[in-house]
């Protein structure tokens, strides 16, 4: 390896082509089955939390929490304990937040559906009245995200993703014109799929944006905000200060989960807003629930306590997971670097590497992998409607693999990575 | 007591007022502070579901739940063994099933919502896209039922509860000729707040309902479908195949929970609906959320088991509130019986005892009980706009207070029935 794909003539590149395909044939009689779609834990990961099954049981069970007794109806906002510790992980007031049930994906697409049925602080009339919405996407970016909006009827518009965020003057440019324009949505540290942690200029840009709509609001899914790899983890301006700073307390939706903290099928979320909207949220969803469940967040509590409890647990999951980056890296660092066909993120927390290809393919490289028995996140997943206007970006997602498999799952993803390049350098239909 | 108050003279009544002003009075200055206003289980009745907090521990836990593990993401619509213990609560099958997160109000509330955003199956647009959009709603009801439509913008048609459900005439005329009337809220057993039990012929006639909107619904919340107050439990007939019998299969979405039988802010909600409903229900989920808290079902599951245990449980329910309902009974009987100012229902499970005083009076008796420290649920609550149209209807919640402070708070309603009825009969200003 090491020589630039694109300074070989045809010929070695033929000869290079026979060479990896005999090696990807050899992969397909393997018989493989490796899934790397998914940015789940694994099961190592999910057994740091079993302590917590256990930490509310009936012989030590309290039965007034702030005020009331927990097992029954009552409170829209989630127990003070839960507040409190999610205001420490958010870096807010505990009355700045409201906790909800197990899913924070949950929180952000109720958050829009009620923009949408009745508008929200500031709102002239619910969005489903008027005639267009539309919703800044940087990208590449998470998937789930988009497919709120497009469920909606929310138009996305893509913003490049930089290595400091999303591109602020084309923000800029854009909301300060466009009045239909009502949102943005970001995922602000260890960014899905990239890794990419916002840096302070770009908080302060986003929090004094000058926008036409009045009504504009940053979905901040601060979801990686303790999922650090390393020792030197990266730090995010608080947007909920910036934001009050800037005369805009308004303008910020923040959110954050213990999905990939304890257990994704059973964890906690929580969101926090300004006085004004959590006053108008906590109206509408006194109608829409009778309170979360405040037996989940008690167990959190106890389990995960306060921030110095949840680094120590965070970094036995990094422990785990850390060492599956590694391999990544080091499989795309041994079988792709130097040949100018694809560059990656390398990053210090949160749960994806992000690769490029050559522009045009993305879904090749997928297609042929799926072809070897290896599972990838769908190419143009991280775009918005799934289209990937270069059809170059692939979400590697490591955590949830035994490490024995993502060493050989990585390394078929390079050699495809290898073989559809070399098409595309020789000019043949990909 | 004894003799109606409309054959005494005005004397007499003035008399009698005066004697009663003393008691009242009396109960004044004891400075009672009584809550009867909300529907909620008593401590004694969660303390029988404590041995479910045991019930999934670090020390036996089931990493393989239907194919999967249950702690991490995966499955829209509950684990197997929880749609399979539902479907028996609803007398559906479980692939009838979805089973959701703590609240069967937000299954109810999102599935409205839902129709408004996208509409159901058989809708031409969104709900909200249409300049109205009506439901029939079954007086006195459920409030929050009722608020759930106020919130969206859905008109209610008030429609009177006879004793053997809905008045079907007055629905069948309404829904056949108005198109914009788009669905019928029902609390078909042990209804609240009167504790109704739906007849066969009520049950036929929802289903064979001819209705002029294609897409018109019934949201059938069997809340109270296992809590029996008697040895001779009301048997509702199975609307889900009446509907299918009558060629509507997609007209009825079911809702439980066992919200009243486990936990009321830690149960399990569910709703059954045909495949056809299911199927793009399960599409608009997958959007919404990363899926409902496994353990909890599996808690559930695990304790509650299958409708023998769950029956067994409920008599355990019923042996607590039992006493309750019947102090409540005999009260009222002792104290209002054949004065003709007063009609209350017995119902034989649910949660309520519905009071109907003379026209009239019912805000002004709630008031005056707050004025003794008795807090009942606001006067008009009960029907849509929380305007009760002859302001005569109170609900009764006898569940939660200890039955000595109920016993009081009993009598001081009583009492106060009766002074509002001398006012109303004096022609005095109530």
């Amino acid at each position: 390896m090491g020589r630039r794909f694109d300074e070989m003539t045809m010929d070695e590149l033929s000869e290079l082509y026979g060479e990896l395909e005999a090696k990807y044939k050899d992969y397909q009689n393997k018989g493989l089955h490796l899934d790397m779609s998914r940015g789940k834990p694994c099961t190592e990961q999910l057994d740091l939390s079993m302590g917590m099954l256990d930490g509310l049981s009936s012989h030590d069970f309290p039965t007034n929490v702030g005020g009331s007794d927990p097992r029954n109806y009552g409170g829209i906002d989630g127990i003070p304990e839960a507040k409190q510790l999610f205001a420490a992980m958010l870096g807010v007031s505990a009355s700045d937040v409201i906790v909800g049930g197990n899913s924070s994906l949950t929180m952000m697409y109720d958050t829009l559906a009620r923009a949408m049925l009745f508008g929200v602080v500031g709102s002239d009339v619910p969005w489903s009245k008027l005639p267009r919405v539309k919703f800044l996407c940087p990208s590449p970016g998470y998937d789930r995200h988009f497919a709120i909006c497009e469920q909606l009827g929310i138009e996305m518009i893509v913003v490049d993703m930089l290595s400091d965020g999303p591109d602020m003057d084309a923000v800029e440019s854009l909301v300060k014109t466009d009045e239909t324009i009502k949102g943005i949505w970001c995922v602000p540290k260890y960014s899905n799929p990239e890794g990419i942690t916002f840096s302070d200029d770009t908080v302060d840009r986003l929090a004094r944006l000058e926008t036409k709509a009045k009504d504009f609001r940053i979905m901040w899914d601060d979801a990686y905000t303790v999922h650090h790899l390393t020792e030197e983890p990266d730090e995010l301006k608080n947007i909920f200060d910036a934001c009050k700073a800037a005369g805009n307390p308004n303008r910020v939706f923040m959110f954050t989960s213990t999905s990939k903290v304890t257990f994704p099928g059973a964890g906690v979320a929580a969101m926090a807003a300004s006085e004004a909207n959590l006053t108008a949220i906590k109206k509408q969803l006194g109608i829409q629930t009778i309170g979360p469940d405040k037996l989940n967040q008690l167990r959190h509590v106890r389990f995960l306590k306060d921030m110095n409890t949840i680094h120590t647990h965070m970094q036995k999951h990094a422990k785990i997971i850390r060492p599956k980056f590694d391999t990544v890296q080091e499989v795309l660092q041994s079988e792709l670097s130097d040949l100018g066909i694809a560059s990656w993120s390398q990053p210090k927390g949160g749960y994806f590497i992000s690769l490029n290809t050559l522009d045009g393919c993305a879904k090749a490289v997928v297609k042929m992998a799926a072809g070897a028995g290896v599972v990838l996140t769908g190419a143009g997943a991280t775009f918005p409607y799934g289209k990937d206007p270069r059809d170059a970006n692939i979400r590697i997602a490591p955590t949830f693999p035994p490490l024995e498999e993502l060493e050989i799952a990585i390394h078929v993803l390079c050699l495809c990575v290898q073989l559809v390049s070399i098409k595309k350098l020789l000019g043949k239909e990909i």
